[in-house]
């Protein structure tokens, strides 16, 4: 019997958020909503630019490990930190809140790597990364033991940017399948799913993925379709379960059965986006180890998403568990 | 004449914010409401026991730095970072909203302060905090001529906590006053004024401050008195203007001539009082800077203090200068 219900693979990153305008990001040439990873010179460059700083642990798959584990699912975590203050920072933020994580920190090499964060006025986030410690991800980090023990071993697409992680997915992937537990990808960002768009389909397509998570810009870019409808025809054709989150307009469950529309959870104010995405992972996750339907997952996935965009950074600063009674989530 | 209308002298530290409860403050011990001094075991101890956390810049004069400089006074800060990561947090989050801030990071010895800031449901925050580099303060910081240079020296009680330091602030006093200028203190913590009760009315009674800040259990401290009016009457017989935050009910700006009640500003819903008598000092001192009268400069100080409770972390997270504008308080 599976020990961890989840299982998330992703970037070890502490975001740097600070509050910009939508000038700075054309200055900057930085294309709004999505990630562009820069090196450590670009990083020091733009972080003399930047405003006063919030610094919250952060990284998309680490995001939705805590918001899992605050829903009660029995979570860890496998990414790489540097031994330093931020790596620390990380280490303490997952542990804190009960998500099992043992990867070993880099005892040389790059810092750990952070993501500068910029939120613009409408609560939108745009966000530069550097990598740092998370190009450090072996293979042997991922116990494939720890693997084979999940229910569901989730896996961000952001990892194929660290090169040295794709063997270690493929071993996850084995492991999980092996034990007959499941494999979650999310697809991350739409220029992610450019970098890795015939990865990701070949994954879609031999049977390694059993959920796919995307946003519509994220599922266009997959299927480099014209419209949203075509993207969501390409998807009804794959044997993955999709969920496929619209922002204020909800989300989608696709499988080859049908389409269920699920409302969002109304927000009074927007305040920065960041981690919206993962927290809607997180939710529909913890219902799945619940045993929830499709839509109540998707319920619990809008909750958890519609906290996290009403304060600054991408972790959860209400009590999760507590909003899910509240809304009878709980199970 | 003054380069600066404001130069802050206090203990360079970062917060380390995380959500508590009651039972936590009791199962440590810790005095609700007040700052209490750890050493580094203490603190790695803590650390291991607090929930998730959200790192932002602190200190109390750096807080009142930052919230003046946003509210366009011309402000410098003077405190003791170590080079390590999060002394780059620190001067990057002061310099980021124009704060003039050169005291050389030390380059050797203990790392950069944090606090570990608990805040409980109500929004009240405890803390404790290791003083790290903070301790390295020493005169040769603190530039006479810059001293001299500022309409007001502001200092933090706290700051008498880092022995080294007071040799600096009786420096920073003397250039103040031998240019012409004046001498600001705030009492930071009813625990701190039991610590350093004679050195502070000292400094009253022998003409070394011109303004005070005390919310009322500081003051009650101060003089020992049996109810706020008691302390109240002491303080009314003191040369130095007298400034008493009293959270909700607003504060008092008491002279010799007499005593005037401003109002607060309404808030919807305390999320963490961090900073928040940080950031009133900010709008009184600004407020000064621009030569408001003492009920606008009280209004000022209200208002920035209202923005600081409603979220995490002891720096604005909204535009100041716009909010003041909306008041008709920007001078």
């Amino acid at each position: 019997m599976p020990t961890l219900d989840i299982l998330a693979l992703g970037n070890a990153i502490v975001d740097i958020l600070s509050q910009t305008d939508e000038g700075f990001l054309r200055d900057q040439r930085l294309a709004k909503g999505t990630m562009a990873l820069i090196d450590e010179a670009r990083a020091e460059a733009l972080y003399g630019l930047t405003g006063p700083a919030t610094v919250v642990s952060g990284g998309s798959a680490a995001n939705t490990a805590v918001g899992a584990a605050m829903l009660g699912a029995r979570t860890g975590f496998v990414g790489k930190v540097r031994d330093d203050e931020l790596g620390r920072l990380f280490a303490h933020d997952l542990k804190a809140v009960g998500v099992a994580f043992d990867t070993p920190a880099a005892a040389e090499g790059p810092a750990t790597a952070r993501s500068f964060v910029l939120v613009t006025p409408d609560g939108e986030r745009t966000m530069n990364t550097y990598l740092g410690a998370c190009t450090g991800l072996c293979p042997s980090d991922v116990a494939e033991d720890a693997a084979a023990s999940a229910s569901i071993v989730y896996v961000e697409g952001y990892l194929w940017d660290a090169p040295a992680a794709k063997e270690a997915i493929r071993r996850a992937v084995a492991a999980a399948h092996g034990a007959g537990n499941k494999v979650a990808l999310t697809l991350s960002d739409p220029f992610c799913v450019d970098r890795y768009r015939d990865e990701f389909r070949t994954l879609l397509r031999d049977g390694s993925l059993d959920i796919l998570f995307a946003n519509a810009h994220e599922l266009i870019s997959l299927y480099q379709a014209a419209s949203l409808e075509e993207a969501l025809a390409g998807l009804r054709e794959e044997r993955a379960l999709g969920v496929v989150t619209r922002s204020a307009e909800g989300a989608l469950v696709v499988s080859r059965e049908g389409t269920e529309a699920v409302p969002a959870f109304p927000v009074e104010r927007v305040v920065d986006t960041t981690g919206a995405g993962d927290l809607f992972a997180a939710g529909f996750l913890a219902g799945l180890a619940r045993g929830f339907d499709g839509r109540s997952c998707a319920r619990l996935g809008g909750l958890a998403a519609a906290e996290v965009i009403t304060h600054i950074g991408a972790r959860p600063q209400q009590d999760l568990m507590a909003l899910a009674r509240r809304e009878g989530l709980a199970g």
